[in-house]
């Protein structure tokens, strides 16, 4: 399916504000980023690069006064996320080199905490593919998807204390779980078409039977229409804006994902 | 300024035929891409990846019939090159690690048999920037640049020989005398704005003073104007498209750059 | 200065143990390594690779029964570490793209929750190195250093709140105080001459003046000989091993550094 | 097996002398170093790194004087080099993306102009291994392998023509030869034990069935016991020295391979 995703955010700038900004799609074996768009004003000199997990960022100082970025893409994803009940857990020396990292605890997935409710509710569950989706389905049931209840990242143990949280709360304890359980986990941060409210989206992918599936404990069936903007361990790693010096928040913040008729 | 860039291949295929494609500007310290479009018709599968210079590459297999690539982008650039008489020549002990190999000589660049061509041209010149110069200064005046000239790419050996050659070949000659000299040289492929006649072009970079320098032996001003979409070795890293198998050319090549207003 | 460092563990393994070691030093430009030996009993098959932050490691599945890993290498390392009072604060557009995540808060550095505090410690010195000292200094002198009271990774947020901690407890604390005021702060794990008891230590570096500076909340002079076996973002990217499946802890572990004649 | 690899370089150094050393075996999938020593004297400064490739390499200014560099290593190693008759040639489309420069041509396999020859030897093999090992076969045949007749690389189209060679030379051939028939194929240079006469060793490996095999068209049978110590493109990445200057060669190279009681 082809879809067009958006983002628009303007912020008011009392002074000159360093901005690191995740918000550009990249294609890659999911997805084809088949036209982008990425509108700042006023035309600030902005430096793109790659950061240590692949994203694409841009650095820039915005100056005192409205600062506006527009940016939009439209991107070929699929209908349906890929689902494999039964793929194996991958024994920690065949995982490849570069997902080892996505086993360890982070600064929001505490996954050393969390040995006694990882082992309860996978315990009937094969090692895999099942487990990860047994926790799926434990989030789903136990901890209430509230979204707009919280501005910033809590961590999984808070999230597990709350009961409740955000779609990014959410993965936040889905992959310390996974991680507890030796099962490689990473976040993601993005779009979902037809998401209500629409906002961006966060959700985990885990690592079993030699690939990352995707899993999100906020929606209750298996659709597509994901579009990633961003991986990482957890949301420390993927911030939309990391800004520097005294906080400012965005005074407007418009997300769209429509359905766009199939480019070529 | 800002350009729009574009170029449309049509090939007719055959057989199924795997295509690596460099086509895509990516936004870097020297230019910012703003907008960007893709299209491939008919709309198999792609996937892009970075390859080991850092340049966006897109695989796809291309089905029998028709295939064609339309690609534009709208790209802020500098009016003028920098320019840095004196710029000094970086001991090799001070050069940044993954500058290095771009000392060795490469597939179109024997840098290892131009000792005494390299010395006879510079010789009067302070090391670094300045040599470099001369050496853009002695290709302009000795060989003889036309384009359309050839089809495939030939050596700096070759070139040297020839006395004449594409823009591909000048910058490989180039290459090949300021790595003699331990200057660090590596080839560009993309847009030059006002390009006569107009086509995909090609450059070369020397790393003097402590940072890249553009230089093209095919242009007697200093202007700038240059849109990169890769950067390597020689030809043999930045070809616009790599195919496998039986040999396709492109039936229809259309390159265009213009300028726009400023975006924002 | 020329050290012989040396770690020997012994393990009683029950069941086959996957493991990841991080325990070879690794030549760079603050140490050279002349000699360097790995022995492992049983001889099992192992695999190097080198981290996301460059760190050699090694990974083996450790069979039942006696395991035993010894280490041991020749290294020149400095008499005194660099200090630099006055080296400016670098401000964020102008750091590397490589040193960015050393900005963002970790699993046991919650640098987004340390406001006040780092502000009040901070108040009356210059933006950059001075205020590094004196976070370090404010550690010496606050938080108690006991060696041996802790056997697993505490945050920074705990530590402050037992005002006492382990080497790698001090540095958490350390770390998530520098990346609130924007400073870019990581952990090293490694070996220390003369260090009282003898045992592996760890040491967190800051960014300021365009380098990475050593700081130990542990030690109050300024010596050197330190030799570092890993860097990272916090305890959890540098352990010196990872082991996954039931936990086993070394039923030995002999650290040693000597001073040695200069090698040649 | 377990070997142990030494080799001593000695210069003569007239002015200050940049060098680029890779000399320092590393551990990987195919061998593992348990023990290692680099001595250089007289002991100036050494920055170690790793290169585009992933080896190991040491940077340094030689002082006027004798100069000297002694290595060596203990390196467990496999006792026969795999072989797997029928190992399928891997569609372009589904090779690694890290692979993908290996099918390019380079400084010293010029892959491109070798079609008739490269189709000519392979006419009745199958796709894949048995393409390369009928490479193999003819250059074992064909091309003269003369140890010590050249001092410096010559192309595969040189060798070619002349149909003689040192090991690099062969390599460089049955490099250019799998290119051409879109096999990715590369240099390794290192050590092989009982090689007559005793000296530095290169040999190829072409990607078949997934995974990299060795070939070697100067030994006649499939015998192991190598050591790598550099892997590239050709031998432009793999020198054992690279020198920047006036030209300085070894006065004394001392290579030895000596089989080693099991280490652990």
């Amino acid at each position: 399916m082809w879809l067009r995703i958006g983002c628009d955010l303007l912020f008011e700038i009392e002074v000159p504000t360093p901005f690191i900004l995740m918000l550009r799609p990249r294609s890659g074996s999911q997805q084809w980023v088949a036209r982008d768009e990425f509108k700042i004003k006023p035309n600030v000199p902005v430096v793109e690069f790659t950061d240590d997990y692949g994203n694409l960022c841009q650095r820039l100082v915005a100056p005192p006064g409205n600062f506006s970025i527009k940016t939009n893409a439209d991107v070929k994803t699929s209908e349906f996320v890929d689902v494999e009940p039964g793929a194996p857990f991958v024994e920690i020396q065949n995982l490849p080199h570069d997902v080892l990292s996505y086993l360890l605890p982070s600064r929001y997935c505490e996954s050393d905490r969390f040995s006694d409710l990882a082992m309860t509710i996978t315990a009937n569950y094969l090692p895999g593919y099942n487990q990860v989706a047994a926790i799926e389905t434990w989030l789903l049931d136990t901890i209430s998807y509230i979204p707009g209840s919280s501005d910033y990242p809590i961590s999984a143990i808070e999230v597990n204390y709350k009961q409740s949280g955000v779609c990014r709360d959410l993965a936040h304890l889905g992959i310390a779980l996974c991680r507890n359980l030796s099962i490689p986990a990473r976040m993601v941060v993005g779009y979902l078409y037809k998401l209500e409210p629409m906002d961006m989206h966060a959700w985990f992918e885990a690592y079993v039977g030699g690939r990352w599936y995707t899993f999100d404990a906020t929606q209750n069936r298996r659709k597509g229409g994901y579009v990633a903007i961003g991986f990482g361990h957890d949301a420390a790693d993927v911030a939309v804006f990391n800004q520097f010096g005294p906080s400012v928040y965005p005074t407007k913040q418009v997300v769209s994902v429509e359905l766009i008729e199939e480019k070529n």
